[in-house]
């Protein structure tokens, strides 16, 4: 099993890659397999009864390869049915106990067509929010309502400059929840109306995405709210909330708004070359299948980056063919500077969107100017690379 | 700021310990003062504008200390208005960006009295477990329907003999949802009759704990339908809802039933010694304030292992005092054996419930003996030290 295949999911079930730290091929056989065990029945496998449990139940590893450096990749294989239609349950065998140990890394996954069929995926996708933004072609323009502290006037205020300035999408930061300085419903309604002022005057659709990371019993009920206003879309970070949270935000036919995924507290899994959840398989395939329409992730030249092939990977998981399930836009954020845009659109290509917050601010002539010039280098912009996040990840 | 300090916090805010990698002091210090900003305002100091914003919201140093090899302790405080009284806002401050930061280490917290009053914790903690349980002293015993794959009357009859052989707690396996080998309703159904027959018969009061991770729409339908039809508890992966997810469960009075929290997919926070958050903040204080009344970790001697110490550091989290929010059961657990329940006791003291799965069906003589046998080890164990977690872990 040393050659590398391309492997479809066998009947009736569903696959993921995993990387895993081995000394040698035996040692790479031996934690697959127990990684089979553990990821579902979590029995020992002599005494499973027959039927299910034994039969179908249990992981199987499908194929084996090394990696070098001590590092292998297996390919296992899940009943679809272990998954009971569910994206909690889904993750739970994806990684749930894998979370404990060291040297296993959830790289990719594909799903069987019945297990895919349970999850609509994005709202939008990409080309649905091209078409609602009206930005054919290149990178978005996104930025944050901040800092916590400021009253909901006031960042209305800001609200307002952004969208004049041309900014596509204007969010609030995913900190501001309900505070007192600036309480949830006054903060989106203000935001919301400040945002749609300027777009009947200038014609455009710039969207405004109200925060509704919150605990549960208020996290429909504020997206109801943002949605009552007129707010554009949703901001959520699914690491304070739950994944599932977000698609079923997603799939609420009654909200009908498109959802940007923020990563706090996702990181853990994302840090270590040895463990954890690959950001291509997390920001990019997860969040798909959990229904947002674009990702935040860190830029490679922001405050907390990830490498240059790191963005690259991530941008092919937000794209990487997933039967029905759309594609989505990386959001390169995390302290990225104006000086620095021409460098992400270098590497991630055209199908981005650029998150800036804090650098606006440092223009003297004000938001609108400084969103006006955040503008002009994005449409300044010419590529000089083209083809898919696949194409830029091989060439990387 | 060399000497350590048992911080109290100041007034209006709460405090947080991080462990910081640094080279050196200085270093130290400017990564403390950068996560006052990371964690909070997220914005460029210089810029921030006069009010709460730059006075009160900024996170602060209000002390930081050396511990040797690089690592450093510092104490940050934050605005308790920041926190808007939820816990998922909460949880954003104390580690959400941070996720994304190698060297920082949540270790603990300590909230103020206002923003902990948002927070009632546990319903019944440990007292009222073990009243509810008629287990005065002894450590519980715990166990766990599986594997998945069994139908619902198997696994219903595994819960007949597991609580006829004295086991205190029988949950179902966290991988249990609503599969077709064992829908949700029909498993929870007749495994809750079953515990209830042999109560009845028994005149003990062991507890059936319905698994209720679910997706975010199907929670509080199953937690109320295990109530229907008689479960004695929840159980709950809150790396897969959510913890606030459990927070609300646990809040619900309507539903009146204790909770089980599972791990999974929370270890990625805990394996690094320069990342994350240290298992006494998350399993510990941290399921504390989200409810839970019994905490599954790893056993020091099973298959996904904790040293003793962090096993230790664990329990010291479930009884550390937080104000009114009780004290928790640490739940050793993940591949547990018979022969190995001395050592747990040992290592952790009589504050503990001790989980076996797998281990209790290599009895031969079935499933009501092993459970009698599983009764009798912990019966028979004769405490060697006595005393409170943090004086057991002072002499680790």
């Amino acid at each position: 099993m040393n050659a590398r295949l391309r492997l479809a999911p066998p009947p009736g079930r569903f696959i993921a890659t995993y990387r895993i730290s081995a000394s040698d091929e035996r040692q790479a056989m031996e934690r697959a397999r127990a990684l089979c065990v553990e990821q579902t029945v979590e029995f020992p496998p002599e005494l499973l009864p027959p039927g299910p449990a034994r039969e179908t139940v249990p992981g199987r590893v499908e194929g084996l390869w090394q990696k070098g450096n001590g590092e292998y990749d297996a390919v296992l294989s899940y009943d679809e049915e272990s998954a009971a239609g569910e994206l909690t349950q889904l993750l739970n065998i994806l990684f749930g106990n894998s979370s404990l140990r060291m040297g296993i890394v959830l790289r990719s996954f594909q799903l069987s067509p019945r297990l895919a069929s349970a999850f609509p995926g994005p709202r939008l996708g990409r080309r649905g929010l091209r078409r609602s933004l009206g930005v054919p072609r290149r990178p978005l323009l996104c930025t944050v309502l901040k800092p916590m502290g400021l009253s909901a006037a006031e960042l209305a205020a800001q609200a307002e400059s952004f969208a004049l300035g041309g900014v596509d999408i204007v969010k609030d930061d995913h900190g501001l929840t309900d505070q007192p300085y600036a309480p949830f419903r006054q903060r989106v309604e203000l935001c919301a109306a400040a945002v749609a002022r300027v777009n009947a005057q200038t014609g455009r659709n710039c969207l405004y995405f109200a925060n509704v990371t919150a605990p549960f019993h208020r996290v429909l009920e504020r997206a109801r709210f943002a949605r009552d206003v007129g707010a554009g879309g949703l901001l959520l970070a699914p690491g304070l909330v739950g994944l599932d949270t977000m698609r079923h935000l997603a799939q609420d036919d009654s909200l009908g708004l498109p959802i940007m995924s923020h990563p706090a507290m996702l990181g853990s899994f994302m840090l270590s070359p040895r463990h954890g959840i690959a950001p291509h398989a997390l920001l990019g395939q997860i969040s798909r299948l959990a229904g947002a329409d674009a990702c935040i992730f860190p830029a490679h030249n922001g405050r907390l980056p990830f490498s240059r092939r790191t963005c690259r990977r991530v941008a092919w998981g937000t794209e990487v063919p997933m039967g029905h399930i759309d594609t989505i836009f990386p959001v390169a954020a995390g302290g990225v500077h104006l000086d620095r845009l021409e460098d992400i659109m270098q590497v991630m290509g055209p199908q981005v969107a650029l998150l800036i917050g804090g650098d606006l601010h440092r223009d003297p002539r004000g938001l609108v100017e400084a969103s006006r010039r955040f503008l002009g280098i994005v449409q300044g912009h010419v590529p000089r690379r083209h083809g898919s996040a696949e194409k830029r990840l091989s060439g990387s």
